[in-house]
């Protein structure tokens, strides 16, 4: 795709969050012409595409008409109308990842069937209909119950440890898994061209916020012994050459306590997990996803320095204009990054923005990751005392 | 400034080139709204800038009233009028660097005359007036003759060898110095906040195109002993003390015979040597022009890899459309980063982008940069044969 260089080559972005943002960051380097659309009309992304269209994402013909104007299509989340992109592809526009891998991830449901029938390691699961077939499971408690679709962010996942657990479950398809204890959580983001040429950057290791059930923080490379981190990253590649796949995707992860890997979930665009990369390796998880779907040679994954990444959530109990509590702070810190996302509002534990942060002694970088993710978040700006 | 993280702060810059496109890329993290403005329908940055407004640097009433809805005021080309930045000043806005810094710097004259002032080492210099002044010094040839304003990429720089080519110097105000061998020409990006932190790059080692006077590739960090680089930084860092500067400024330097340095000219603002900062330091020079302006910490400017940095310029016989030979075969070279600054069309020796090398072997490194400046180029594109 020697034109992607100098004719205007037209990507498509569905969503203009801080995802489709750093994508765009790294597309001005390649005299990428950005579309994006999204229904906020503050999305991350605005001022920064050559076309902005506010529309829904889940509306057939909204997508089919931004597609029309765009030689290549991605995303930056999956909760998007797959129909119009398979009709979008079908009418010779390119189409990265796959519409029918984007659909099979957007349930649950379906990914984990997807795993089970190509002999990829992945928890023991029941699929439910209903509230009533997962309280029919009372005799395996505790349970992991995860909604089948429009799950994101920490939504859509519920640990059930009693019975009264039971009376506020989802209902609606969904599935269990028996609720057994991991040794680690990581995620590997790796990513194929459509030449079959694959790319795959370390583990990460994902810390978890106890309420938010989303990231809080992490370290990357996870520490992990390097025949775990080389069986976590085969596994990560054996499933994007079993989807076809083109594009970046991040594989979830846990490592059971004898050793083995069991993939939890993936995500098929740029991810939470990968926002490092842009300060830790060569290439950035956004830089390669661009490669692969415009069909150029992948960069290397190389991490230069190891690397912390702390998102900055919204406060509980903060709704309203943002500011950013010791971010100032923060920066005086030796080796902190802020990345932030252009979001007026905070809400609780919206991502607001990340830092990364950068140590070549992995103890101090630990040292300092704590400090930062106790401290740093999103307020309501009136709250702030200006220093 | 705390407020530079929630509320619209919003940064002018002067000039729409690339080194502004590039500093648009850092500070969409810092969440900054940008204005733009520059003489060019097409300017690099217009697609980024928050707003863009084209129009004259050089004109006061232009800068003016550009300058009335900005907070914070910087340029990314000195050839901006100076009159309106200290007006701009007056009226409480905040510019940096200062006017009267860049004013001096705009006239090669008084930057001679600022470093023997200050007893910073420079080559010794004779002021001229005209090209007589200049043929009058017949007798001190082989001589450098430069230009006193509006020098830039290579133009403004004249070496005089016979007397033949004293009838064809410029005509108008300028200096000349002997034309002496020197050792090395190296680079060094500093930066100053204005609660008078300070940051120092490694020096970086220039390589000049031989025609066109102007940075072909250079390799980062230069090839010095410890105590050389350290006298060289320490050397910049005087600069900008004796300045009160704020803001990253790029410090030429000549490494003399006898392990001396002089300094040959300062830029005002992020600079061609610097663009490896971006893949290659903690801190790219743009982050840390931002942060100084700011008022916030400085970054760290560590460099984790050995880069090297090749401009791709605009083939000599080449004006139109352009694309990029050879960028796909050295895309597929490992380590290597494009970075295209979005010019619809080509010219002889145009900065058309840069690719970065990362390695972190110094001699493949070194072969690499070799390969790439002999091979890729800007030309028209309909000349290219697509792959």
């Amino acid at each position: 795709m020697q034109q992607a260089f100098y004719r205007d080559l037209r990507l498509g972005i569905l969503g203009g969050g801080q995802l489709g943002r750093m994508l765009i960051q790294a597309a001005i380097d390649y005299n990428v012409h950005i579309r994006v659309l999204d229904p906020g009309a503050d999305a991350p992304c605005r001022p920064y595409a050559h076309t902005f269209v506010q529309g829904s994402l889940r509306d057939y013909n909204t997508v089919m008409a931004f597609g029309q104007d765009c030689d290549v299509i991605t995303i930056e989340i999956e909760h998007v109308n797959t129909e119009a992109l398979a009709a979008l592809q079908a009418a010779g526009k390119q189409v990265f990842p796959d519409p029918a891998v984007i659909r099979m991830i957007q349930d649950k449901r379906l990914q984990k069937q997807f795993y089970q029938a190509h002999g990829l390691p992945t928890a023991a699961f029941t699929l439910t209909d209903d509230r009533a077939a997962v309280a029919a499971l009372r005799d395996r408690l505790p349970l992991v119950h995860k909604l089948g679709r429009e799950g994101y962010d920490g939504r859509g996942v519920q640990v059930l440890r009693t019975e009264q657990d039971l009376n506020t479950t989802f209902d609606a398809p969904g599935l269990v898994e028996e609720l057994v204890p991991f040794v680690k959580e990581v995620a590997i983001l790796a990513a194929r061209n459509p030449a079959g040429q694959t790319a795959v950057f370390d583990p990460v290791e994902m810390m978890f916020h106890p309420e938010a059930n989303l990231v809080e923080y992490l370290f990357a490379p996870a520490d992990l012994s390097p025949a775990l981190a080389d069986s976590a990253r085969t596994l990560a590649l054996r499933l994007l050459e079993a989807l076809d796949y083109v594009g970046i995707m991040a594989v979830e992860m846990f490592l059971t306590p004898d050793g083995t890997w069991l993939i939890n979930e993936a995500a098929p665009r740029p991810h939470n997990s990968g926002h490092h990369t842009i300060r830790a390796c060569d290439t950035s998880q956004y830089e390669q996803h661009l490669r692969a779907i415009l069909g150029l040679p992948l960069g290397s994954t190389r991490q230069h320095t190891p690397a912390a990444m702390v998102n900055i959530l919204g406060a509980p109990g903060h709704t309203g204009p943002a500011a950013y509590a010791y971010l100032r702070e923060v920066l005086e810190m030796e080796g902190v990054y802020p990345h932030l996302y252009g979001k007026t509002e905070t809400k609780p534990f919206r991502k607001m923005g990340h830092v990364t942060l950068l140590d070549p002694d992995p103890l101090q970088l630990r040292a300092r990751a704590l400090f930062v993710k106790d401290h740093l978040q999103a307020i309501v700006a009136s709250e702030l005392p200006l220093p």
